[in-house]
């Protein structure tokens, strides 16, 4: 069963985005300074952006619209405009944020397509993800890409038959235990953990200790040894 | 050259979306009342979001924002929070608005789903069209969707490429002359216009008088016969 296809994800394993964010979160904590506690204020975040995931997704929109209600909930409705109008600059400057790929990324992929079908799976603003892979330079090294609004292992079933030779013949390579390495074993593909130094709260997992068909990789570098060791 | 796929829009071509954006266009006016005429606010409104539409795309919570940053800009950043309060709470209904088939698309769906591949093709938020189809009762009825952020004659040509047998054998159905009709035909496909009472600014323009792969049709209901005479 030779591995033909790599799923990779994007956000925090190709390119820096919780970090734009966490910089955004003590953006937003100076602001409300007067207002409220910083540890207060990410608590009252948490909450609001969970309550509204399943009408807003993922992605730098409906963060934006999270921080303002969470600005008009702790101010009791009365937010002053300076600081809703720094909160939209703020989503403004997360969406038109330059893109870097991380460390050993732009190697290890074009590595990697010389000899898989290289296929981009991420959840988010489609926009915003479709921009970000433009702006990366790394566009051209994809066989497909899939913005899709959740990743279960029906997405990775789907996706890997749809853009490769199915599940059993596809690894998935991201910094998400929960929503990168579970649902892709479970599919009945191979997954590689990269980690990355932040992890959103809503990501953690733990690791498949043991598990036949999972790695722990100190780094996107070490990606293309291991598929290849795959056979 | 037999017809094999037939690609539909799905808003304002299968359910009420502009209807719903009026709406709240009208509430929005009646927040604003205060503060400027509808017209001055019509026109303030329609420039930020073309403004925004790079960064924002399509849907709903880009919408949301550019009212937000609208009632911002008209007040001199002094809206008052009871303004941005209602703002979020017109846009969190949006997203939450129960999604009602227009006459005629459950039956003309129905036949057409026995003879054709049929693939929904559609601009927006990802999540938020992937809910509307699933709260529609029609998701069953497509064999494919795309929620795509562009509708060039590229799109059309890569979907239909990936979903059915080719351009040239497929027809695609909108209620917009510029992102349903025009790019389709360019494409090479087929193309029905089924027009809708309200088309966004954005969405206006001439039909392809004359064109031989292009017709207008009164109602979703005539789309089934025109695709069979295709032959």
């Amino acid at each position: 069963m030779r591995v033909t296809t790599v799923g990779l994800d994007a956000d925090d394993t190709l390119w820096h985005n919780e970090t734009i964010f966490r910089l955004t979160h003590d953006r937003f904590a100076a602001l409300m300074a007067d207002v409220a506690a910083p540890e207060v204020l990410e608590l009252r975040l948490a909450e609001i952006e969970r309550r509204n995931l399943s009408l807003y997704g993922y992605g730098v929109k409906g963060f934006t619209l999270s921080m303002i209600e969470t600005a008009m909930e702790l101010t009791g409705n009365e937010a002053p405009s300076r600081v809703i109008a720094e909160i939209l600059a703020a989503g403004r400057e997360m969406l038109a944020h330059p893109v870097e790929p991380l460390p050993g990324v732009d190697a290890a992929l074009a590595q990697l397509s010389e000899g898989y079908r290289l296929v981009l799976i991420t959840k988010g603003d489609l926009l915003h993800q479709e921009q970000k892979l433009a702006a990366s330079g790394l566009g051209d090294l994809f066989a497909a890409v899939e913005i899709v609004s959740e990743k279960t292992a029906d997405t990775y079933a789907r996706v890997f038959e749809r853009h490769g030779t199915g599940a059993a013949q596809a690894a998935m390579c991201g910094n998400s235990m929960r929503s990168d390495v579970l649902p892709a074993l479970e599919a009945g593909a191979w997954a590689a953990h990269v980690p990355y130094p932040l992890t959103w709260d809503h990501e953690v997992a733990d690791a498949p200790a043991g598990h036949g068909r999972f790695a722990e990789l100190a780094s996107i570098s070490e990606l293309p040894g291991w598929v290849r060791d795959l056979g």
